[in-house]
């Protein structure tokens, strides 16, 4: 991560045509962050604050499922195709993942 | 909000006096967003971006809970005993804010 | 529960009225599980079976809600009107039921 | 499906194996959801119903996740093996119903 210049890794992540686009979602849902923040500091109306953290989880579901997308689109496609123990270990991560977002 | 001495609104909000608290757990919760960005920026692993962002909105439906539980101890409770067409308002709205929660 | 005579307790039920109705909804999930188990005997497409049990899911949030605003109606406003000992215990009674529809 | 004999079918979904197991799985959430109806006709407390719904939506939730995990060992490996359109319906149709389970 060297300057910024040296980004490259044996392993590309699956996003990363889109990274551009996931990075700006994040940084929109931080922005969104800051501002419930502020909300809470300014004692706005509990339901006021509510409504937006929901909105918020929204918005960060949306990235995790786009992300499991592009991930099982490459990485786990790649693995299949590779098998081996390197294709069950990425279905078992797969399913982990899953996993947590469902009970999250 | 002048110096802390004019605090007084109308309606204070049921999480006044943790309110300290719950903007801290906000702020805290913005900086892992931010890493996550960051994550992104950096072509992380997919999986581990995942990971980060389960935690992030389990953080967030704690906060969430406990502002439910604080509006629900102070706003809901004053407007059941005051009774009457706000008592119903109360409670429609909370009724609405945790279905919001339930689905998000 | 002799005979479905004595059904009366010291407690009515804040869904007490709208009883039959959420029987009906319970009977109609019970008839979509058993429609699942079939499925899954009959080694239909996962992913149909999938679907089912999200269709399910979903019906029970539904009946949980409505359940919860019933409750919350009039159980939890009676309770904060008496006040007391007995609206803090049901007060944290519909937090942990909240919690945990929200975390199931 | 005449007389249980020809189950056969050109595709065997990925979760035959353990077949019996989730079956057996579903007829036990099937027997909680009557008991639940049951609860409901009888009146009872509107916490302890909601509690048992938590219960079955956890369950239902751990069985369609062992499904999913089944369904994408077997059908979206080998479709991933296999390429081209088919390999992408698979991913698109996994992909739909982790958002239907993460959102339900």
């Amino acid at each position: 991560m060297v300057d910024g210049v040296e980004t490259d890794t044996a392993v590309t992540p699956g996003y990363s045509e889109r990274k551009e686009d996931y990075a700006r979602r994040m940084r929109r849902i931080e922005g969104q962050v800051r501002g419930i923040a502020r909300m809470v500091e300014e004692e706005k109306y509990c339901i006021d604050v509510l409504t937006q953290v929901s909105a918020v989880t929204k918005a960060l579901q949306a990235v995790a499922l786009g992300l499991l997308d592009e991930h099982m689109a490459h990485c786990v496609v790649d693995a299949a195709r590779a098998g081996g123990p390197e294709a069950e270990e990425k279905l078992a991560e797969v399913s982990a993942a899953v996993g947590r977002l469902v009970r999250s």
